[in-house]
């Protein structure tokens, strides 16, 4: 195990890349996706659980443990790691996207984002400063800087402001983060969909140099289309020999469009959020448990899927303990669905070193347009 | 493995008894707790989990599933063992407390009771004949017979009729069940809290032949007190080469008195309820969770207890994720209390092999005395 924090490119085929991140916390095979553990948990599944999906990488909400259970606390009791019982890398956030999304009075000055708890109501002040320091009392490996973004559509103006004042963040975050080694720090880009914003952004950031480059401000309601065109520009500014993330994305085949575009990192609470509400992924598309269909039907979920939802259960079980609103029901559809974005990032993975990512992606989208099995 | 059901007596220590029940699905090592799996899940928990707390076999409910998903579906499915993969033996109960307790406009006669489902209000009739039926179609190992019981106190002329009733019913569970190599029914003796009922009862009960026997119509409001003055008499009229269960109990203290006075079987959804609720058990006594003088301690919930919420989190985590209702906090609460009742009922089992019941009882109640360990 690498005492560094260093990117290691072993493939590549058109834009799309496969290659490892190694941490002194064990390494993360990319393409890779990140389950979410928002407040120190993924919901419903046990670390071990979702390292057994094949998971080499957790994401942490700085806005959430900041405020409950507080990151000071997290610190005196050991660190992110060991309180929630996950001994792999963990990335967090900056808590400035979910500040704007979750918290109450928000105010936004060149010195941060002060706001009121939406638990509690308590009054509180992220900075760049205040965020690297949560951070570092998490005792998160890859940190990220504190940025700020506008949903899109945003005009240009709003845009290029927006992005310089992301830009000024990111230099006092750096100079906050400091010499940490082991530990990782990642410049976001901003710049909407503006491609001469994007670069000027990507410009500043490899001026200050960071460990790895999110893409930042995609996922914000743009839809695939408008992702995608960013996405064809957008990775190639940034360095080759650093790891690139594009936060909060995605669905299935925004992650197979996203890789084939040069991403190497994703994260989502799709996986977790949807297995609470009925939803599983499948190679053949979306199965929505909750349908009368599944009521009679042995078969698993997906066939051929080694997860414990469609080794051990029928549909028919899936459908029932759903229906009973069972505790289970959201273990098993997580698991599967955790399970499936997994294998997907390692099929993508293969396919990338054997130089096919061209016929995965084709399979990836027929398999989809089969749809569900006949019914039973 | 055995093709028959049997009990197997090992040792006794005063009234208390050890031994194991032989089952084709595996053996059950008696006096034994069987987790509650009320609609083929035992809540928040896999079942391999289960296994891992020390369970022999669960526990299903006949009312729940024969409303949902029905007794037929589940047949058509390969049997209940299948549809929750769980391989161990499952007892199932009669449907009948749970009728009285909890479903609609419900009338008794002779002939059985009928009643509105509390789920959609459709329509159902529960009978000894449609109770075995069901049970048969469930797979169940263990039958239970169906019975009515009235809440205590109850004056003498109701106890003795209901006993009569239930007596008759014993009789018609006994021929509509037939002979089913390798699966037991068990007659449940009825007499609330009257000596002389309580004898008649397991009389008749003799008389007809069963597989195990319970004491019935205790736990329903009638108060420890009233209970283990029941227990110091009615166990022995029972035949002493057939396990005693004891439906429905308990508390951690319940199970160590009824043990004493010779009970070889109990079920009670308190442990995986207490565990959604913040209540966990321990030797010494119950942890509320949600207290905040947990919130900073980084201490196990219990010092030396396997289970995974003790070796791998603090009570500060267990606090934390109780406050932020995560799932994870009714998986690891329900996983520490389902291991704390099995590794009680081994207790009591080896205490009774070592003829040291009276030592383990003074200690067990001395742990309790205690009380929780100080505040940090
Ligand atoms: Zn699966
Ligand atoms: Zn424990």
């Amino acid at each position: 195990m690498t005492q560094r924090f260093s990117y290691q490119l072993q493939s590549t085929d058109g834009q799309a890349r496969q290659g490892i991140v190694h941490t002194p916390r064990g390494d993360i095979r990319t393409p890779a996706f990140m389950p979410v553990g928002t407040a120190a948990t993924v919901k419903a599944m046990m670390p071990s659980s979702v390292r057994e999906t094949g998971a080499d990488i957790l994401l942490g909400n700085t806005y959430h443990l900041m405020l409950r259970p507080t990151a000071e606390r997290i610190a005196s009791l050991g660190g992110l790691h060991r309180f929630m019982n996950w001994d792999g890398p963990i990335l967090t956030d900056s808590g400035g996207f979910q500040v704007m999304s979750l918290a109450e009075l928000r105010k936004l000055t060149e010195e941060g984002v002060s706001f009121r708890s939406h638990i509690d109501g308590s009054r509180h002040m992220l900075t760049p400063e205040r965020s690297m320091e949560i951070q570092r009392l998490l005792g998160s490996d890859i940190v990220m800087c504190f940025d700020e973004c506008p949903a899109l559509p945003a005009d240009r103006a709003r845009l290029e402001s927006s992005m310089q004042l992301s830009m000024r963040w990111a230099q006092r975050s750096r100079d906050a983060f400091g010499d940490r080694p082991g530990h990782a720090l990642f410049g976001i880009q901003q710049g909407g969909d503006d491609e001469e914003l994007r670069g000027q952004s990507a410009e500043a950031l490899r001026a200050i140099e960071f460990d790895g480059y999110a893409v930042g401000g995609l996922a914000v309601g743009e839809g695939q289309e408008i992702m995608f065109r960013v996405l064809d520009y957008a990775p190639a500014m940034l360095p080759t020999d650093k790891p690139r993330y594009l936060m909060g994305v995605g669905k299935p085949d925004d992650l197979v469009g996203a890789v084939k575009r040069g991403i190497d990192m994703f994260d989502c609470v799709l996986p977790s959020r949807s297995g609470r509400t009925g939803q599983a992924f499948t190679a053949r598309g979306v199965v929505n448990i909750k349908n009368a269909r599944h009521q009679d039907d042995p078969r698993p979920l997906e066939e051929g899927c080694p997860c414990p939802a469609c080794s051990g259960y029928s549909r028919a079980y899936l459908h029932h303990v759903f229906r009973a609103k069972e505790i289970i029901s959201s273990m098993l559809l997580t698991w599967h669905n955790l399970t499936y974005y997994q294998r997907l990032m390692a099929d993508m993975r293969a396919a990338i070193a054997e130089q096919k990512f061209a016929e995965f992606e084709a399979k990836f989208h027929a398999g989809r347009a089969q749809g569900d099995v006949e019914p039973v």
